[in-house]
Formats: structure tokens, sequence, C-alpha cells
């Protein structure tokens, strides 16, 4: 470890905060030195378990002189308006997926923070994972020749997991795009390198208990003639980590034994109320909460984390970044580029995090990188709604 | 077996015969009782193998009365002449897959035969494989409700097995979207069960020294809702094979001693001729042909035929039809409903052949059905080509 710890405030202490939470606990290179949330309950239980400052609101957060930069978990509709008064007092960003709902936000959100010369990382995201950074460093290295095509595809039971009534809700940031196309889309442009040209989705919705999509297939023209396929359902029974040896979204083995344990629990609940009450009573401060494994547990993840199967097709061979390692398919031979299992999980945003806090280094997943992505989902919804293909503008690729 | 074999003729000892032939071999309900081809080895060969009757040309074998119905597997230019000449004479008409090239000759090939009263069947196709066959009857069933989204994908080396020159010229019938969509599509309407309204498509061609179209991704939108992604790489080196229990296209158990075979086979080839001379030679009555296995053999073919990874996403289940079984995910279990190893490879084909010669019943593969695929498949080209929408006029769905 080089240097001192980034310190970072978090701003929202919800499920987002709770999936990130075994990083900032494993990873040395990140202290954790102040909060904000509007329940007490969480409030409390940060207070104690770091003896952090806390706060109710954004603005005492980002007014905290110890606090080099701000995780921003808050809700997605609360992205733009709280990197605004977080950089706005010099804070370095590193705000959740989706960067926002809108162009706008976003474009708001990149002027602000260049104004205020702080850095903007987005993510989490897929896209992180040691997988699919690796596969990139594979195809740019240029022993499999450029890649052509590329399939990605995720079967899962998202849309039956507890949600608030607003994750339900398209115009609120609610259902696939927004919360699962954001790491499919961000992975598949990541592999490609280029820029995206257009698309055309179809959506799904297909549950009227659940009013918003929640599936998705599309096509992705990029600006040099690679072209995607990507599909996803979050009304699944089939569970495509199948395809990925049994390793979970999160990195851990995946056991037969949980099969539609998500649609047995929602039975169980009665109206939106209720289901908002179960996720919230099991996030970080809540009744149900159950604190990340010790650090010793962490530092045996069987794999990486992934986003589904996924397969890069180049002029001279295949590519399949997997949870255990690369899989290069040549025109000769099969080779297997083994990864050591992550001592911390997504400790690829805590790099990118350093890098940017400590070293001044642009991160991959910058602010106009995201949007682009962001343009990508919004693509996907208009595409779908109006039955047509949409162009797209705010594009970047990866050599910028 | 009920009543009297159908007296078989083929028109056609090529690449398409051999792959039928073990199916004529072990399916006491057919005979081989004629034959025509321009190759006189392959028609000595047929003689001596089956004391039988031999042609140069499908007039000949038309005017035979000893033949019931004719198999018509020349090259695909020729099936809409062949089939006319064929029906003229009272011959039923079992026409390989694709139907033809166009859809006049379509149009053309269903007249003849509706005015000559003889039944016609397009395959074999994989959408006559058992798997396929019995998931649409557990849709039809309504188990799982309405069907939502179809994804079929398929990785193979399709492109590098020896081709004559031909089969590399998209004009005249080559490339993956007359040979190897034809299958999909078919898979896939069989599977949704209704009409396509419209198709959008991105074409492959990424080899220069095999000049057509090797892989293709696209959208099919059904009339009722339905939608698929349907993609196809005849370049690819990564076998999809892997996600179908390690069982190839045609039953076999596959072995990963194969990688690369096809590939390192063609390397040694010089020249578009010497090529076309490899692929003869190992068809009927060629120097290389290796003869079917005894039927003791095919009669331990460890699965079903299977055109790759399938997933039929419905309402209240996800289906996944492979050589062994079908993989039945319910909102509460899985159910694997095994199915029994085919005696006889392809034996559907005859089945639909048979019912439609003696018992005077619509084959399900009828000119209107296959034409219909046809009609997708030009429709895959042209919206690639064009980069937009096509929308379809001539579709049918099952129930007719």
């Amino acid at each position: 470890m080089d240097g001192r710890p980034v310190r970072l405030g978090i701003a929202g202490l919800g499920r987002a905060f709770s999936l990130m939470l075994p990083t900032f606990l494993a990873d040395q290179r990140v202290h954790l030195v102040a909060a904000c949330d509007p329940r007490e309950g969480a409030r409390v239980q940060f207070a104690k378990d770091f003896e952090a400052a806390v706060y109710e609101d954004i603005e005492g957060l980002a007014a905290d002189p110890n606090v080099d930069a701000i995780y921003i978990a808050s809700p997605h509709q609360f992205h733009a308006l709280h990197t605004r008064v977080a950089a706005s007092r010099g804070k370095h960003i590193l705000v959740e997926k989706p960067m926002a709902l809108t162009i706008a936000e976003c474009d708001d959100m990149v002027a602000t923070c260049d104004a205020a010369n702080v850095h903007l990382i987005v993510g989490h995201c897929h896209s992180f994972d040691t997988p699919y950074l690796q596969t990139r460093k594979i195809i740019e290295s240029g022993e499999v020749g450029s890649v052509k095509m590329i399939q990605a595809l995720n079967f899962t039971d998202f849309l039956y997991r507890p949600r608030r009534p607003e994750e339900l809700n398209t115009e609120e940031g609610g259902g696939v795009i927004f919360s699962q196309a954001a790491h499919q889309v961000d992975v598949v442009r990541l592999l490609a390198g280029s820029r995206v040209d257009r698309v055309r989705a179809i959506l799904g919705a297909w549950d009227p208990s659940r009013p918003t999509e929640g599936a998705y297939t599309a096509l992705l023209w990029f600006d040099d003639g690679i072209f995607a396929s990507l599909t996803y359902s979050g009304y699944a029974h089939f569970d495509s980590d199948e395809w990925c040896d049994w390793i979970g979204e999160m990195g851990s083995t995946k056991s037969a034994d949980g099969y539609g344990a998500a649609r047995r629990r929602l039975r169980a609940v009665h109206g939106a109320e209720e289901e908002a009450r179960l996720k919230a009573a099991a996030t970080y401060g809540g009744r149900d909460y159950v604190p990340p494994k010790s650090n010793d547990r962490l530092a045996n993840l069987p794999a990486h984390q992934h986003f589904g199967p996924v397969v890069v097709a180049c002029q001279h061979g295949d590519l399949r970044p997997t949870p255990r390692g690369i899989l290069i398919y040549g025109d000769d031979k099969i080779e297997r580029r083994d990864l050591t299992p992550p001592g911390v999980p997504r400790f690829e945003v805590i790099d990118e995090l350093v890098d940017a806090v400590l070293h001044n280094k642009r991160p991959i997943h910058d602010g106009p990188w995201a949007r682009a992505t962001l343009e990508v989902c919004l693509a996907l919804l208009q595409s779908g709604r109006e039955h047509r293909d949409v162009t797209l503008s705010r594009q970047v690729g990866l050599a910028r």
C-alpha cells in the first residue's frame, strides 16, 4: 500500500452501500470517516461501527473537512443533486450506477466536477470486474485480432427481489434498464472499446404486478463494425450462472438449494408497503441486517464477480471472461488464463478511487464514460417504446 | 409399423443425402428404390448398395413407377425445378432445406404440389428434433403460461468445413443464412407458434477468404408480442455445444480432442478446387466416403440432434430443450423430462413422410411453413444489407 488511505464519506446507507461495505471493510486503502442518511437507525449503527461522524443530509457530510471523497449511494434520483453539493465542497465523487436518470443530469455532474477540479468515478459497475478488464487487455494485445461480435446474456430473478415502489416504476429509475442494462451495456462497451453508433431494443414487461420492464433484448452497432447482442431477463427461472461455473454475481459459489427462493419469499409478502419494509429491514441499520462476514472469509472468495455469460468473437479467436479466468479459444488451441480469486471483492473500484484521489489519474469509469452508458440505456427504452433505431450522440470509446 | 413402407427415390447423392442415409438405413418404414445423380461413381455405388434403379437426371427418376416419393437433396438452386418435375409425375416431395432461394420459387413449388395433389415436406431441419417438438407440446399444454421471449444461439466452425465455391457465395445460396439460419429460424418459429411480424438483423462477414456471411445476430418480432433473439457464428472457436451437455448437432457425444480440426484440415488444402474435391471425395460414392455405422451403433445414439442452446421464457417458467431432455424451470422447482435417445436418428422426418404419403396427413413442415422460414432468412439478409427493419407478409403460424 502506497501513501495514506482515502478518507471516504458515505451518502446513503442503503442497499448499494451494503453491497460495497465488504470492500470498504477489507480494503485498507480506504477509511470510512463519515456518513449521511435520513434514517436515524442507520446513522446510529454507522457511528457505532466506525466511530465516525454522521449527518442527516448531504450538506452536512459535504462540509466535513475530514472527508476526501464521497461515495454517493443515495437513490438514483438524488445522484445529480448530491454530486453537485459534494463537488461544490471540493470532494471527489464516487457515485453509484446508474450515474443519473437523464443526460442533462449527467452533463451537470460532469460540468460541476470539472469546475470544482474533482474526480468523478461511477461505480461499482460490473465492468470493473477483473475478468472483463483482463479480457480487454488481451484484446488490446492484438493476440486474437480485432473484436467482431459480442454476445452477452443474463437470466436472473432480479424483478422478484424485495423492492421499494419506485424501483418498479421506470420513470423513477426502476426496472432492469436502469439497474441491470447499466451493467451489461458498460461491460459490452468496455470489451468493444469503441463508440456505440446506434441501438435497437425490444422491452419485456410481462408481470402486471411488477409494472416495469423486467427483460430486454437489444442490438448494438459500434463505430468500427463491431456489433453486439444483449439479452437480459429479470423474470428468469433458468439461472444463467450455470454457464458461469455456478459462481453467482457476487463471486460466491451458488447452490441449487436456493431455487425459487426470491419468488417464494415474495409470495409471503402482502402489499408494496410490507415489501418496502422487508427491504429496509435487511439493509444497513435495519432490524434484520446481517453484517458482512469477517475479512478472513472475504479473502476466501472463490472467484470474481461477473454479470452473466459473455462471448467476444474476434478475428482469430473467441474470448470468454469467466469468474475464475479467461478462456481464449484460439485457432489451434484453448488456453485458460486463470485469475487469482480477489482478496477483496470489488478492489478494482478502490484501485480507480485511490489512483484518482491520491495520484490524480483519470479513471476509466469517469463521467463521460458513464454518461455514454446512460445514453445507451435511455436509448434502449426509447427504441423499445418507439419501435425504431435510436442513434447516439454522446458516446465515447476507451482511448480518449 | 403400420402398412407398407414408403418407396423413396433420391434426387442428389451429395452431403445432405449422406446425412440422411443413416435414417433411411435404420428406419424400416422407408425403402430406397431409386436415385439420380450426375456423378457416375455415386450412381454405381447406389445401385450396388440398394439393388435399385439409378438415373442421370430428375426426369428419369420422376418417371419411375416404383417411386412413391422423392427426396430432393440436390444443390439449393435446383430445389424448385426438381420439385416441379417430380410433382408433375405425381410423386410426393421431401425437399431439403432451404426450401429454395426465392419466394417466387417457393410459390411455384407450393402451387405445383397443390395442383398435382401431392404432399410437400421440407426437411430435414432441426425443428423436427424431438426436444423442440416436445417443448412445443409443453407450451401448448399451458403448464408454464404463454411464451414471452426466446433466446437461441449457436457457435460452430461451419464456415471452415470443406465447401464447394457456391457454398461461399450468398447469391447462389451460400453462407450461414441459407444453411444455418434456416434451422435456427425454423426452431424459433416452431417454439413461438405464431407469425413473425418483422425482423432486424446484423450480418457478419469477416473472413475475406470465405466471402459470404459467416455470422449474424437478429431480433424477431412475432404477432402476439413474443420476441426472439437469434445469434449464430460459423466462425466460432468457442463451441456452444458445451451448453448442450457436450452433445453435438448430430446427437453424438463430443470430444475435446477435435478442437480446431476444421481449420487445421482447411489449412492443408490449396485452393477452391482442391477444397471442392475434398468435399466430393468424402460424400457418397466418393473416394474417401465412409458408410454410416451399423444399425446397432445407431440404436445407441446417446441423445437427440439439436441446433444449439435455446431458452424459452414463458409467463410461469423457462423451458430449455436439450439433447437429453427438456428442463422445465417452474416458479417452484426444476423438472427434467428425460427423452429416450432416438433408436433412429431423424425418425421424426419419416414420421411426417409416412403420415403424409400413406395417411394423407398434412405435415407440420409443409410448403407454406417452410416458405415462411425462407422469407425470414431473406429478410435477415435484406435487413442487414439495408440497415433497417423488414416487415414480412408470407408468414404462417402453427395452427392453420
